[in-house]
């Protein structure tokens, strides 16, 4: 349940796709490094909040209690701490694993690919974050994937925010992840599962209801901070001094049009301590698509400057930023362009078939394709004593080979192959 | 315990090894799949033999019964017999799961590579067989890994042995997995394991060490044909047939000077049903390194027309022969030929750093970086606002950067750029 096969066509758009997002990556400068699927599960746990409870565990068979990956966060952190590396820019294309309900038609597996770029060092403030942002920038703008935003918010200004509404801050995360849904649900939906299920004050909740409606730009993040109780919050001040320099870094990156500073924006996990964003594709409003891929969340990432000292036996923090492109989603969007284009793909990169077109010649296809890759040259050939010289034409156009290499009787006298253009039929012998 | 973190050099010198293995899967004209890295724990049930007890499973956590695949080669036999395919050429590289004692020295772990490519379909006998043992020839010399020898045998030759010797059919996995040990233990070891462990008469196991220590080229299929038992056995002539017929098709390649058919060969899967191989490398004399490397089995594989069938509902065989390529062997001895080389991998593709040699000019690196990336140049700049240009230039020389693009007041004053050779220190301004 909740995971699938990809057959030759999808596995040639979906290695499109990766090598798009992984040149984006080395633009960067980064390099790879690659961990197992499975990581003790001790190292997994009290990482990632509520959704801790979609890991997959391994079977007990003695040995190590293990779990498949959750995502490629914690492998790196973990890494890091291992190696005692602190300062490293990384990335990593692997499969992440999560006993989801997933709803497999809006893109969302159980296994699934995750694209993480991070930045692991102590370096001048926002400097790194603003580059994880031109990433997600230049990453869906290569795609093509038309309009998209980037929410951004700060760990800081959201806990800020709370506190200055009066939310006690044992309630901080519980607040946080219900805000989280303000992308999917109404104001009031929000504010009653605030009140209702999780507890909190009517009066509180619309306070925290005056700020997480506000997303903008530099304007906002200026007015944010003469507002009369946040900017007396040093949290909050802290968070939005460093949203402030985030912007002025984005402007020289030319890409603020794309970027809106959005209150409510929580993500749910854990381990995240500053600076976080998510980006979301944009439904066109003439896109008439037969079947409408659910637009979502597509990229997501942020700060998270205490996750490396989790693992490291004397605690010593590496700060870290970093960003998470979703491929899946993307994949399913490209994968309905293409149908809705009837562009076939080839599945093979075959140049030239190796044919005969009378009977008893096996030998003599066989020593000439051996020949050809000897040579680098990608060949193919039936593998029938004496097939139809038709059959083998027809195998041609069927799967995209251009060139057909026919040997028959003449041609052996001659010494000669007879080349054919399979579109063209146009003939040489050589 | 038996996994490991590749570092990035690590990363790079295995995906120019992968390059390689897919490249000449390409060159036969094979499509990439891909599977999950779990599959149902019943289709993995009865396929391994005696191995199966290595096969790691998922925790019931509710759901589907699941395990983690211990080969590429029953996930594409289920790929097959689920979407009916009768004929196809595919390849897949993918980790694959063993909970074995592994000896990680000699380049054996519990999660590791795998490079398959498999011809399924109903043809002409023995030459999909002979591509693949091509594809063996091919790979092992691509990567000069030194001398090597494919050793093959066929599961009917050998049954026709036993059969002849007077092993009960009964006996014939127990007796192929012991003779299989020929190759690392001398014929009185295994004679004793037969007689004593396995319970066969001593007379049986004489009369298959006659047969079984035997090895050579197309003679010695000659001579078996001829064998006054073995020719009166039913299995043992159609093997033979067959063997002699691959021969003639190797011979056409080329390549039967690596080849050996070797009738101790037996193989672990109870899958194989026909031509079996396995390649090894060989251990120069004049080999002086000074940690040598354990030489063994760096590719394998083998007919199973038996086992899509038993995933189709109604039982429908589809014929395949396939190879596997054990790539972790073949990395830990490139490995270690790099180390020995003094070699340093570049694990990262930059072409420029973005450098200032003065104060407060972080804007200016932002801006010129954001164009170079926007125009696709792999571009870096240190994460400091104002770097020492010595650190900056410091940082290529440490990372391989070529050129250094250094933006000053002067440079800014004037619109132009000064281009640094690293290397040779010479500089332009464009």
């Amino acid at each position: 349940q909740g995971t699938r096969d990809h057959a030759p066509a999808a596995v040639v758009l979906r290695d499109r796709l990766l090598a798009a997002v992984v040149g984006c990556f080395k633009r960067h400068g980064a390099a790879a490094i690659d961990t197992p699927v499975m990581e003790l599960r001790e190292m997994l746990v009290g990482k990632y909040g509520e959704e801790a409870k979609l890991i997959y565990e391994l079977q007990d068979q003695g040995g190590e209690l293990l779990a498949l990956r959750y995502d490629l966060t914690v492998p790196f952190a973990r890494y890091l701490a291992m190696n005692k590396i602190t300062n490293m820019k990384r990335y990593q294309v692997a499969k992440v694993y999560r006993r989801d309900n997933p709803a497999t038609t809006r893109g969302r597996y159980r296994e699934f690919y995750q694209c993480d770029f991070d930045i692991a060092g102590q370096f001048d403030p926002m400097i790194p974050d603003a580059e994880c942002l031109k990433i997600v920038h230049e990453v869906l703008s290569d795609l093509q994937l038309g309009d998209f935003v980037i929410k951004v918010n700060h760990r800081l200004v959201l806990n800020g925010v709370l506190a200055v509404c009066g939310i006690p801050e044992s309630k901080f995360i519980t607040a946080s992840s219900v805000v989280d849904k303000l992308d999917k649900m109404s104001w009031e939906e929000v504010r009653s599962e605030m009140v209702g299920e999780k507890g909190l004050s009517p009066e509180a909740a619309d306070r925290v209801g005056d700020y997480v409606q506000l997303h903008g730009g530099l304007d906002l993040i200026e007015q944010l901070l003469q507002d009369p109780k946040l900017s007396q919050n040093k949290l909050a001040k802290e968070g939005l001094e460093d949203m402030k320099l985030l912007f002025e870094y984005l402007t020289l990156f030319g890409i603020t049009g794309k970027i809106s500073f959005d209150l409510s924006l929580a993500r749910g996990l854990d381990y995240y301590t500053g600076v976080i964003f998510e980006a979301v594709l944009l439904q066109q409003e003439n896109d008439h698509v037969e079947e409408p891929v659910s637009v979502g969340s597509v990229a997501g990432g942020g700060r998270y400057d205490g996750l490396v000292g989790m693992f490291d036996p004397k605690g010593r923090k590496v700060p870290c930023v970093g960003v998470s492109i979703g491929i899946e989603r993307i994949f399913s969007i490209l994968e309905q362009r293409l149908e809705a284009s009837g562009e076939k793909i080839r599945t093979t990169e075959t140049q030239v078939l190796v044919a005969t077109p009378q009977k008893h010649l096996l030998a003599a296809r066989l020593k000439l394709i051996s020949e050809l890759w000897d040579a680098g040259i990608k060949a193919e050939m039936l593998y029938k004593k004496d097939p139809k010289l038709l059959k083998q034409l027809q195998y041609c156009e069927d799967t995209g080979i251009p060139l057909a290499a026919i040997v028959g009787e003449q041609e052996l006298t001659d010494g000669v192959v007879k080349l054919r253009d399979v579109a063209t039929r146009e003939e040489v012998r050589i």
